[in-house]
């Protein structure tokens, strides 16, 4: 297990549920919004923290879904609200596309933690509110996509050494045969920034939430040995080469002065490459990955704390990066 | 004076100078190439050394030139000698294309004590040999634009500033003026690789030794300071541009693991440019010219010690440079 942390940095599953006595979100007037807000927090009980997403700024949204907390969507919502645990694993966001989405994230390779934590907050809010809910179709949804289940599970995984080969292409078209689909950093659309790749099921009706998991969880396994073989197969055939490119890259992080956020997440996931492989240390995979949401446009800005220019912005950035980077050294 | 030191290498003297009993060098045979060995090598008296280039091997030629410490023609020359002095500031052509060409060589800006050591060393050898003068026109040598005084006055200047700015043209236009000429660091036609550039007489007929000194020391002067207040210029108006920029530069010299000759001669010229900005510290500028010195094609070869190929050449002088860099700190 510890092998897969180099490679797979997260796992997420997300349910999607409405309220059956509240009209769907485009028929929503603001009671009943209220009331899926109002009713949702209190069925969860004690620990969670609830943000009404019109009293807060536009910076702190934005921070939001760089953290994977919220999706760009619940801005768009009139009456969108998160509720969060203290470690921010559990993230239930009301009135986005359906009334309740509810996430577990938690890092590694890590479903049956997640599912059981989900599966546990689910249970406690169907105790209290009844879900609009089909004997044949199962969980009814905003968008047809999600009905059945209502299950996204997906993990986030570094594949720096595949994407290297071009291989990329060819491992989306297999994962599809599976039911998969692959998408970058922030959700569809977006790019493979840093080699980060979100790998997530597709289909949510007529197969189980059981199958679901262990299709993708089987998958994300099965890639992240392919990718790992992959890195240490690049690093043995072109041994100087490859730490002239990640000992450059580390070079480079611990000394630019302004990092625009693209180069940052490049460089990033070629220190991460170097700490798999053996060649760099001083630095966990978590750490990483909290750097790198934490040198994200937003979050930098609030850091900033009032109106930046994009040099001051990449300025910010650069001695952050130097900062977090300070105790790496060669291995 | 210790100002200069940042942008003045090195000064060099060289005189022309003909045995007058000896033919020249393309009607020369091999009794009057050997004739002109001995009789120089015994006038100049004790603690020098011979070499004779038929004796040393291809690469430890090439050294000798990556070194100024003989010209490309020397090699060829059937005859070719060379002598030094322990310090290697002194070093005496033989069988070039004048029978004779002496050179001093200094750090830094020191016209008047080299010319005071090869003026010492010229009459020590005139005083047992009789060198071919003319009354009207002074030294004889090979070539026409020697004739004179047979002396090449040259300094080795370091000019980043100038050249990031593109007023290098206007420089060398502004400088032919006055009779003085720009080459890069390994002479004609060579790149001005690492921003070297050598300046240097053109003429040697109808002007004095004292004449040609002063002009190229005051040119090389006011050189400097127009560099020093042009890098200063830059890094006021570019705080952060020129810090990420040579900062960069650092982290790549202090980390690559191949460096073809070009990338460490660009890069050496901005560690240097950091270190005359106060940015760098831990090593002189005697130690950054150096370093650029042993890194060279020919040197490197000598310490790999037998046949390389392109990227062990690359990966062993990555790991001179971090070796020769590691006392260097931010300031």
């Amino acid at each position: 297990m510890e092998n897969n942390r180099s490679v797979v940095v997260s796992t997420r599953i997300r349910l999607a549920r409405n309220v059956s006595t509240v009209p769907f979100l485009q028929n929503m007037d603001e009671k009943a919004a209220r009331d899926v807000i109002d009713n949702v927090y209190d069925a969860i009980g004690k620990g969670y923290e609830l943000i009404e997403l019109k009293n807060i700024s536009a910076v702190d949204k934005q921070i939001l879904v760089e953290q994977h907390l919220i999706s760009p969507d619940l801005l768009k919502s009139k009456w969108g609200a998160l509720i969060l645990n203290k470690e921010r694993t559990i993230s239930i966001m009301l009135n986005e596309e359906d009334h309740i989405r509810m996430q577990c994230i938690l890092p590694g390779l890590a479903f049956s933690e997640a599912y059981a934590k989900i599966d546990e907050l689910d249970k406690k809010i169907e105790s209290m509110l009844k879900y609009a809910y089909d004997s044949q179709f199962g969980y009814l949804t905003a968008c047809p996509t999600n009905v059945g289940t209502g299950m996204r599970a997906s993990v986030m995984m570094h594949l720096p050494a595949l994407t290297m080969q071009g291989r990329m292409t060819d491992v989306i078209r297999a994962l599809s045969k599976f039911g998969l689909t692959v998408r970058g950093l922030y959700g569809e659309g977006s790019e493979a920034l840093g080699n980060m790749y979100q790998l997530s099921n597709q289909v949510t009706l007529g197969v189980s939430e059981k199958e679901i998991i262990n299709t993708i969880d089987n998958s994300a396994l099965h890639l992240a040995n392919m990718e790992a073989d992959t890195a240490k197969a690049i690093y043995a055939k072109n041994k100087i080469e490859t730490e002239d490119r990640l000992y450059r890259s580390y070079g480079i992080f611990k000394n630019a002065h302004k990092l625009d956020s693209k180069e940052m997440m490049s460089l990033l996931s070629d220190i991460w490459l170097a700490v798999s492989l053996g060649l760099l240390s001083g630095i966990t995979y978590d750490e990483l990955y909290e750097l790198m949401i934490k040198a994200q446009p937003a979050a930098i800005l609030k850091k900033a704390g009032g109106e930046i220019n994009i040099l001051e912005r990449d300025y910010i950035r650069a001695k952050m990066v130097r900062e977090a980077t300070k105790d790496i050294t060669y291995s």
